[in-house]
C-alpha cells in the first residue's frame, strides 16, 4: 500500500523538478543554454541554490530534461492542430503557422524556437545534445509529412511533392523564418515564407 | 609625405587585426559569441593578451568588427556568383548552392552560418549586434531577388512569383536547411530544400 505521506512528498518533488525546467525553458530560449547560469533559474524558482543536484544530475541532464519536456508538449500540440478532423489538412497547417505568429509577436521577437536555439549552439559541440535535438526534429518532420500526404491523398495539394521532402522543407523553412523573423523584428519574413509555401509549392493559395 | 616606417606599423598592426578576426570568426562560428574567450582568440593568435584593447574597445567591438569582415567577404562572394554573366541565373542559384553543401562537409556539420548562429544568439538581447546582423541579411537578400528578377525577365522561373517574397523565401528556408543539416549530420536537409525550391517554387527543375 502506497504510503500517502511520502506520496505528497513525491509530487512536491516532481512539482519542484517541473517547475525548474519550465523556469530553465524560457531562459535557456532567451538567452541560450551556455549563457543560462544555475542560480539565475533556481533564484527565479525560489529554491535553495543548493538543491540542484536533488533534482538533476548536472547541468547537462537539466538541459536534456528541458528538451524533452519541451518536445513532450510540442508534440502533444503537434498532434491537436494537424490530426484535428474537422479541419482540412490544409486549414491545420495554417493553424500550426498562426500559433507561430502569435509565440513570436508574444514575445516581441525575442526567443524563436527553443529546438532551433539548441541546435543552432551546442549541435556542433555536443553529440548527446545534438542526437537529442535530433530526435524532437525527425518526429516533428513525421508529424509534417502525414498531413501532407493525406492533403496529397485528398487531391488538395501539388500532386508532384514528395511529402518527406515537402515536411523536411517545411521544417527548414519555418526554423530559418523564425531566426529572420527574430533579426529582422518583424513577423514579415514568417509571413513571406507563408504565402510562397502555400500558393508555389502546395500549389493551394 | 608619408613616413614609410610608420606605413609599415600601420600595415602590421592592421594584419594581426585581420588576423584576431579571422581565428574569431572562426572560433565564434563554432561556439558561439560568449562561449568565445578572447584568451582563446590571442593565444591562438600568438598574440600577447594584454594587447586586445589596442585594436578593440571591447568584445562587442571585436564582434562587430567580425560580422562586417565576414560580410564584406560574403558579399564579395555573392557578388561574384549571382552576376557572373557567363551563366544562367539557374546555374548561378545552383553553384551558390553548391558551395554551401561543399562548406558544410568541409566543416562536418559543425559550424553553419555565422550571421544565422549570431543572430540566434544575440539578436533578442541586443540591439547593436540585432540591427548589423539584420543589415547583412538585408544586403543578401536584395542580391537574391536581383538574381531571381533577372531569371523571371528571361522566362527561366515561375512567372507567378514575387522576386522579393521568393527571395526571402530563400534565405530563411537556406539558413533552416543549414541549421537542420548541422542537427541532423547530414547534407540531405540542404538537399530537400534545393531539390522542392528549384522544382516546386522556381519551377525549373
Amino acid at each position: 500500500m502506497v504510503d500517502d505521506r511520502s506520496n505528497m512528498g513525491d509530487m512536491k518533488s516532481n512539482d519542484t523538478r517541473n517547475h525548474i525546467i519550465q523556469v530553465g525553458a524560457g531562459l535557456i530560449t532567451q538567452k541560450g543554454f551556455g549563457a543560462t547560469g544555475l542560480n539565475a533559474v533556481l533564484t527565479t524558482c525560489g529554491v535553495p541554490k543548493g538543491s540542484f543536484y536533488y533534482y538533476f544530475s548536472s547541468k547537462n541532464d537539466f538541459g536534456l530534461a528541458v528538451i524533452d519536456t519541451f518536445a513532450e508538449e510540442y508534440d502533444a500540440k503537434l498532434d491537436r492542430i494537424l490530426t484535428d478532423k474537422t479541419r482540412s489538412c490544409i486549414e491545420r497547417l495554417q493553424a500550426y503557422f498562426a500559433t507561430g505568429l502569435e509565440t513570436m509577436t508574444l514575445c516581441e521577437y525575442k526567443e524563436g524556437c527553443l529546438i532551433g536555439n539548441l541546435g543552432q549552439e551546442l549541435a556542433g559541440q555536443n553529440e548527446i545534445f545534438r542526437t537529442r535535438l535530433d530526435t524532437v526534429f525527425t518526429a516533428w518532420e513525421k508529424k509534417f509529412a502525414l498531413c501532407l500526404a493525406e492533403a496529397q491523398a485528398n487531391g488538395d495539394i501539388n500532386p508532384g511533392l514528395d511529402p518527406i521532402d515537402a515536411a523536411s522543407f517545411l521544417l527548414s523553412g519555418w526554423e530559418g523564418a523564425i531566426l529572420r523573423s527574430k533579426v529582422l523584428k518583424s513577423t514579415e519574413p514568417m509571413e513571406r515564407f507563408i504565402r510562397v509555401f502555400f500558393e508555389h509549392c502546395l500549389r493551394c493559395g
